[in-house]
């Protein structure tokens, strides 16, 4: 793919549109405008935003054919995507190839529950704890050009049971002050397209302003991009290639 | 577990009760009552079977906390199984452990498909060819007692691209006449629970008397059921393992 | 396999026949005792052991052919193995579906590399760090009848990378003190036989005395079982199935 | 990598140079000088050839380093490749990150079984049947423009079971016109370096001649090229991140 990679940062964006909420002192814009801005940085990348409060949460037929990666984050209104934009977002995935990124609090996003089949549940605990993500996989394109950990001062902590699939690459994993670890960095391959989740990210700490962090998305949208097959055909083909 | 296996075997039974339907010149009774009598042949099996025409297709709350293993047969009425029942077999595969085993055109049953996340489609014909089934994972207990390969006279063909993640074991691959290959034994962890999924048994064929049909499906409701482990603990932990 | 399962408890048995060394204080009749002793309490082991300085180091083909599973112990002295005994051990496995349990710093002896194909290298620092077990995959066979999670009062510390091929299984991770992880309960498939990697044990920690660490052992074991396959036949069939 | 990717063909060569061997018929200059004509063609790789009976078997140190993925074909001389040789390369591979490409008799070569640690070995017939290879993963990077299936019309037959550890990816299936199935095109990564095993390509058939054949051989190398990471640090690491 010669041409650039059209990413859409897609946020809940509601926390942030409250005055009392503390993620508005760290991301007065969005999330989504932190993250987009360090992928617009990358002169492969194209990027727009869409948010839940936009019409068809700004993620209509058009915007999603011509995405090729879709980062998501969403946190506390879940259950307000309506099922027919998630219907679609996965037909996007599975049949036209679009990647998906789901970042910390997407982990139980309805997009990211149907695609795994599980419920995407965690245990959790808010103390801005330190996170010191290691990578396992060192060769894989999502972990280049970072050194063998980081830390993230303080977060949210996640700890296993991880209830997902097993993935089809772990390649980071994570360390936390208080004693728990976490698969933070999972691949997965669901009909020709690709996803990745990635554990960092709350809303109330910079962390999607760390470099490392935005390596760790641009690598990501790299690895997601659609490869490019066609469609695959499905369904009856009644002749046989061989004398039956 | 020292007690019984407790199977559900589960046929949407429309075919077998239309009398101008071809599968009632072999499954008079339906499927599932063939496929029910072969595991409950089993010793350390107990046997009972529900439809879909049934109050609540057969699977209330109560018979599926008292099922270990819910067989699944289905094939033109998958859009009559109503979400609310697929949600609770989901959850209680997940995280109750409960194994599931999806019997050839269940490939695109809403559960199979639930818990996926993929559209499962793949490529067919039928014309009654032969299919030869390979033992890829002879160690593997579903392929137990089984010889390196055996033959289906007469089935429907099935063949790749199947649209399913990558299983996390393939125990079986099938040859046809015709020219095509698939992936005909796919093993999936989900949640706590096992699925595994088998291609051979269409509902104009006598597939499912066969000898080693009915030790593939014995093997895969053992293997499949509940390990007994507590269901697991999610939410939130406030604290720390470990002082921070 | 309704007889009991046949285990060889292999040590290389050095450190603790050197008077100075202070794994005698922990393990005066050797870290095979120990873990034999465990392992001699379920009531369907036969539990034998082996160490490196008796003829053919205790594993003669007689001695192979009697034995279900091996677990292997070995520090110091990886390069004194015969590669003739490694092969003989390999080919057991592979061929004949023999389980085996690599323990600790077994982690680079001759018989795992040989296995994985890979270096096995890993970091480690030895600081008595505490330990802490979480279980990944709950509904496995060698989680059964654990808590989440257990600790393993002071230990030597293993980080990643840890250069193995992508497990079959991941079941046990590890969170260290000084701000490592590791992954510490890996499953392998190799052959017909099956290769399970439990990273705690050193020699001067009384780890094996531990009922988790027991518990784990025993499991792994039944696990690791031949599942009685008979072997595989490859080579040449001049004959094809189908007409040509 | 913006600079070409350096390919080493390796080839026994020893069929080829025996005037009575059928081989001479089709592949007059040897094996390995079809497949580099093939490899040549791709504006982005650089090719030299390596055999047998060169000093070193054309695999020095030097060579090595300037090789960024290696293509094997061997058949009747495995055992005269040296060890300190298939060391060498299995070390470039994993700690260096070189990729290598194991074409069909290599399947029993000193290096595709030092790295899979199982033998490798399935079952054969030669016998000039037809085979058909179809993609099971359409997005993967080595199936790229590629159609659904296409044919080899005549070949050597091999069949499942193949004694390989499970791959990382299963990317082709071959259907055989004699009744038999085979993974002919598996991925796996061991250390930081990448390998596929692609089975088509036996030394009496004008195999590499197919333009689909070469096109995966292309879209394997690039898929198999080292990635940039750095050689992973193992070892003593005695001071840890955090306070014990």
């Amino acid at each position: 793919m010669n041409r650039r990679i059209r990413i859409t940062v897609w946020n809940e964006f509601r926390h942030e549109r409250d005055v009392k909420h503390p993620s508005r002192a760290v991301y007065p814009d969005g999330v989504h405008a932190v993250i987009a801005k360090g992928l617009a940085a990358e002169p492969d990348f194209e990027v727009r935003t869409a948010t839940l409060d936009e019409p068809e949460h700004g993620l209509s037929k058009e915007t999603l054919e011509a995405t090729d990666v879709l980062t998501w984050w969403g946190h506390g209104a879940h259950d307000e995507v309506k099922d027919e934009i998630v219907e679609r977002v996965q037909q996007r995935i599975v049949l036209g190839g679009m990647g998906l990124i789901v970042l910390h609090s997407g982990h139980v996003s309805k997009i990211f529950r149907k695609l795994m089949g599980t419920t995407c549940k965690l245990r959790w605990r808010e103390m801005g704890e330190k996170e010191r993500i290691w990578v396992v996989e060192p060769n894989h394109p999502i972990s280049a050009g970072l050194p063998p950990h980081f830390e993230i001062p303080h977060t949210e902590t996640y700890g296993e049971r991880f209830d997902i699939p097993a993935p089809d690459a772990l390649v980071f994993l994570s360390w936390f002050q208080g004693g728990d670890v976490f698969r933070s960095g999972c691949c997965f391959n669901r009909g020709i397209g690709r996803i990745f989740y990635f554990r960092p990210g709350h809303e109330t700490f910079p962390i999607y302003f760390q470099p490392e962090v935005q390596r760790v998305l641009a690598n990501a949208c790299r690895w997601a991009a659609p490869s490019g097959c066609p469609p695959t055909q499905f369904g009856h083909v009644p002749t046989p290639l061989e004398k039956c």
